[in-house]
């Protein structure tokens, strides 16, 4: 006799390419992690009739929705995802809140730290997620193992970088990534949260810094590019370097991490590999190891397939969903959270102030 | 309103890792692929009772079977997978063939020519489909197509190796692989069989070979590594090795070719990228460009995500189900198909017999 | 019969570890370029009689002198090389310009812009070179001429880091290197000073930068790393790295530049590489393209071995000799020169000044 | 007091490319090895005049001559060296043992086995050394150690390639290096020579062996690539392949050896390197160690530069000259010497019979 799992019924808000990510978790969770739920994708909400009739074909959603606003609170929704452009995070999260829903939200959480404080005082009551999908790359999961190891010892440099090429793209300028009222900023919430989200998992509190932002590209509102130096509160040093200017580079969303007793590098255009280089070995057998992070004894590897058997991008999602509904069958606190999300918000928001007064700030 | 797809019916025998692999290939073909068909995963068919249930619960499947036979030729059954030891291929696609039913079956296709032959003849009148799922992977395709634009000009040399460890974990021996009642070969028709479909897709038939084989494990019945020097069609000249005896390699699958416009390097723990070297340069310029084969114009990458979103193994089987289904469609031939199938075991059948006469033989 | 060269006589200040480079190059110098001149290591000065005793030995030194005062003016000598610490440069060059010898000086220059001030004056009557030797690493040499082609089109992004380990190691905090008034200091001389030679060398002027300086060992008295953010003249914003404290790097001395029409990186661990991204190439083949920078057709790939043959550290050293005595055979002005180390030192000297007032400095 | 140092005059037979290396060699090995011997440069020997001349003059060699016959008995003579075509190996280096010259000799030893065993026999009383170099790769040799110590456990896989596209130019048809009466064959002798002395010196005796050989290039009389397949007497198998069509490598020389405790991968066109896995780790932390074999605690890292401090073609001759003169002043045999050889050139006269014969053959 098959186990009775416990059913939820979603509704996503959002048909555009993340919602294809978010989508395919929902169904692809309960093949690879062992939860107690059952997620039924329930419905789907977005702006335009017939790309949403197609999207709800594509993805198996059952109902379609023109209007979220009247969907959010309906009683027979368990789990309410936001997969829309950031100034909506908060009205969507908010209004979910409100029902006690339990929220899945994209990154970044918020358009300002006012928003994302409301949002994450709202939501603290229900389960809820932010989709800093990449801490669950397994070779960034096992950074992180390898840190809380004492691997790497005393931190000396955390080194990051985030460069793609979208922002040569004229055709992509009339998206609503390109339109601050939108999306709020550029390359600063676009992908140098992810690279903050990540450092601060891997490394810590950010307690200072002082960062630049640019923008390339004649007549844009938002910037194109951001450097940030940083002092970390364990004593490292850090820099950050976030680009949509990064000609020949797709998705080159990487670090370096050097402490005392080793290193570390990722890069998620090769994100099934980890480098570390262990600094305890003997002088002449010491050299950067190509960890290929799919088992054995590595995160998720018995969730996906065997060893040498790649996993891609969209793994990364299926991951941070089966954590949150084991979390959830464990009554545990899941992190990222929206509280997480607001301290990266925090930094986001201190960078941007750097940006103008160009002077170091304390956070 | 909806578009109505044709509902087909699918029964799978087999419940181990592959079939795992195809399962989830089942789920998602339409998620990525335009395809006229709604695949229905019916019933799973297995040998133990509780796995069995698991396996289908996981896996979505609707009923469960411990007696294939009974299965394969109900007649609410459309499409019949073979994903079980190389001895159960031919008894089950026979019985499928009979009853007129699609047939997709695991590679090799057989315990030998013979077999194939009978096989191959059997299924002539119904589509099928052979799991040599590597011509699927993005950067195989597209070296495919690079040869097709002749942009390697005059073929030299194919050089090919599939490496692996597994031959070295004692616990495996007691399994199936290992017995050559039920696998008929070792690394030749495990390993050896993917290489020779990749190379005769990429480089055409085989006219003669030379080969060896090689037991490391004392005792054990099978092969542990084959080696094979050949000679193609086109008048360039091949060397193979395959083995479970390449410590270090997790699943070490590739080629080189080399023509006199360019060449061409391929490994499949580093699936998501192709080097090609394109002689045609200025010579400065010329050097090994490392593609990264997730678009923009690379075979499948409007099907998954975007540039830069890495794909994985799994993504493979998913493709290899797109393009039979869509050939199922249009009513076209897909290959790899049972006829393919022969032509590869005609070759590892000569890479047995070579290695006993250690003679040169002719294709 | 043999053309007759004209012979120079040389004195070198310094024994050390760079004063074996220089001393290599001297001695390969003919073999490897085609010079009107022939030299001829005279006189080698240190502090140490056996040391130098050994070193003169070693490197067919003829003479040695425990007074360098007395040496660098006498009429015997035609080019005096300095290969001492930092606080020994300028008197030495300021004795050598004063008698009107060729002077070759090590890098940086100087101890402060004052001083590197004083000796550009006083030298610019006399040949000079400064030992910025990565200028002449074939694929550096090679990324130059790329540029000045337009490949990369308008540059937008300048990011360089230098990490090697060696302040983590406690036996060295003794040398030289580690103390103010020797070195002046650490890493932003030893490391940054390099990083900023090549990205004036091939990305033009440094406009403005914010920086910082941090020491990681207790009590040392100099920075063991810095960070820097920088706009270029051309508009193109910049990055920086140099630290003593990079766990697992030996020599990582690299860059990446990003351009509207591509992108080019290099590492000095892996100096025989550069790797290019063409942006105008068809979209599916654009890919990084890794040079291998030994000919035909690139920079000093006549000079030494063949295609595929391996140059290594002290062929910098000879290509930067070779190209500063051709330039001394047309009565050509060299560069680097005092004037080019002059305008490192001025940057050198606002990223200290700027981490000490934390704020923007215009240059 | 300087110390009094044995000095060698030098004859050397040959001018052109191998020479320079030799002739730097001979320059450079005082400066990086502690050696007893003064090496003096007095003569070269050559066919064409004024190209002669200039070599001497580039290379410092002291006179010149056109007739090695006449030079290499004088008595004032006490090393040749030989770096002309394969045909002429045998006449010089008789010549030399004749009158008891020490005699240094480019690889292949021999154009047959009849000649090098000839030569080996004449030349035992006498210190010599073939020119197979690569043996001292730090890389190389490092992996030599690796094996020694049981680091990579039972061998069961030796792998290796030679692989350059000099046979594509059609320009160096013309040349000794096409012709079979100067050089006996092509690839075999040119690039398996190499391959057979490096695993003969990592892996020990290879006990039988069945080869193919072919020609690309009409008309040509000699092979441009060729393949083995060969058991080694330490039971692992092997696989060769040589060849000048390798259409984008310019040295592509390397090897990888699986055995049960791990493996290793070279290839000369990453020189500085080699590739290490260690099967002994715990399994998550099992990778390819990337080693940067600089120093510290590698062969030659104290000789060279600095650990960080890439090391090229040249110094595998420096290194090979240091350690035969060392031998040399400790009265110890070296390796590899006219033995060695005469062991490679009984493989490849193996490879070429086989070739021809169609069979497996016992050595």
């Amino acid at each position: 006799m098959r186990q009775a799992k416990k059913k939820l019924n979603m509704a996503m808000v959002g048909s555009g390419f993340i919602a294809r990510a978010h989508s395919n978790a929902f169904h692809q969770v309960a093949h690879f992690f062992d939860i107690d739920y059952s997620l039924h994708t329930k419905i789907v909400c977005g702006r335009t009739q017939p790309k949403l009739d197609a999207f709800a074909e594509q993805w198996d959603w059952e109902e379609i929705s023109l209007d979220w606003e009247s969907v959010v609170g309906r009683p027979d929704i368990d789990i309410v995802d936001i997969a829309v452009p950031n100034a909506l995070h908060a009205p969507v999260a908010l209004a979910a809140a409100a029902t006690g829903k339990i929220i899945l939200c994209e990154k970044p959480l918020a358009m300002s730290v006012a928003e994302a404080e409301q949002m994450a005082t709202a939501s603290r009551g229900v389960p809820n997620l932010v989709w800093f999908n990449y801490r669950r790359v397994p070779g960034i999961a096992f950074a992180k193992q390898l840190i809380g190891e004492g691997r790497l010892g005393t931190i000396f440099h955390y080194r990051s970088y985030y460069f793609n090429q979208s922002g040569t793209d004229a055709s992509k300028a009339q998206t609503w990534r390109y339109q601050r009222s939108e999306a709020g900023s550029g390359a600063v919430g676009d992908l140098l949260s992810h690279s903050l989200d990540t450092a601060m998992y891997l490394n810590g509190e950010i307690s200072e810094l002082s960062a630049t932002t640019h923008t390339f590209a004649p007549g844009r509102e938002i910037d194109d590019a951001a450097q940030v130096m940083a002092r970390f509160a364990n004593g490292s040093i850090g820099s950050f370097e976030a680009s949509r200017f990064g000609v020949g580079r797709r998705n080159g969303n990487g670090f370096e991490i050097y402490g005392s007793k080793g290193s570390l590098a990722f890069d998620l255009e090769d994100m099934n590999r980890l480098h570390f280089f262990d600094a305890t070995d003997p002088a002449p057998m010491q050299a950067t190891r190509n960890l290929l992070v799919t088992g054995p004894g590595h995160p998720y590897s018995t969730n996906f397939w065997k060893p040498g058997h790649i996993v891609g991008y969209e793994h990364t999602f299926i991951a941070t969903l089966g954590d949150f509904l084991q979390a959830l069958g464990r009554n545990d606190q899941f992190h990222p959270n929206f509280d997480d999300a607001l301290k990266v918000q925090r930094v986001l928001e201190a960078v941007e102030t750097s940006a103008i007064s160009q002077q170091w700030l304390k956070l």
